[in-house]
């Protein structure tokens, strides 16, 4: 980490001179001269300049940072860029959903038939006539599950 | 829908004739100049000009839409824009990730204690020493359960 006096990445490719309190040499050195290429194609140097100029310097590095990953998402997508990313978790977390709510009524109903078949012996069986209510086991489940189903959908 | 002589919003905001051509004009209607001033600050009309330029006119809406989503994400959060979207989805992932194992493990470990506590009736119980191995009934599906979140957290 010596000091150089080579201009920072951003005022070799803006041909400037690269001033002491230059706000860019922090954050974009001139060995990673795409680092700051990339933004500058995407957002350009005065509108980065600005951004950095409203925060606070401890803030600024994970600024260039996001900025940078922002920049190269529109290069590699130039149509959607991050927002494709978004909108990719965005179903990944709908289907993430539907898979947990569908193992969660999946645990309800092996339990309730478990207590079903297993009454606990704390209860006098006599008033509960739960082998009455079992006219068809298999399809008395579904019914369960399906409708676990439906007010799990229905509560999100 | 009517035609209108109005120049649009970007030309209107940048002073400029707004040609029949203009490359801005069907994104950006001279109804919603906010929408064209929150690209402009973000990303510079000259920039969005060669980004649109750079793609096929179908394409091009699409674009216009998800950069006008980008430059709102950096306006509310300065420091992470979109980044910070994402990182926030990919956290929320993880957890649906981390409660869908523990589900699926539950589920397997309920299946599993089940076929221990009621043997199937296609097998001779005779060969297969069920009642033997539970030692500890508890303890033993406890192990299990822990086994099978090690081989799942493992496998991610």
């Amino acid at each position: 980490m010596g000091v150089t006096s080579s201009p920072c990445a951003s005022c070799k490719l803006l041909r400037r001179r690269c001033a002491k309190d230059c706000i860019f040499a922090p954050y974009f050195p001139p060995h990673d001269p795409h680092k700051f290429a990339i933004v500058h194609k995407v957002f350009g140097a005065s509108n980065i300049n600005k951004m950095l100029q409203e925060l606070q310097i401890q803030q600024r590095a994970d600024a260039v940072n996001s900025l940078v990953y922002e920049a190269n998402a529109r290069i590699r997508d130039p149509v959607y860029g991050c927002v494709g990313a978004i909108s990719y978790l965005q179903n990944q977390i709908s289907q993430l959903e539907m898979q947990l709510a569908v193992a969660q009524a999946e645990i309800l109903c092996i339990q309730m038939q478990n207590n079903q078949d297993s009454p606990s012996p704390n209860y006098d069986n006599n008033n509960y006539n739960l082998p009455e209510i079992q006219i068809d086991n298999d399809n008395n489940n579904l019914q369960q599950y399906l409708r676990l189903l439906e007010i799990i959908n229905n509560s999100n």
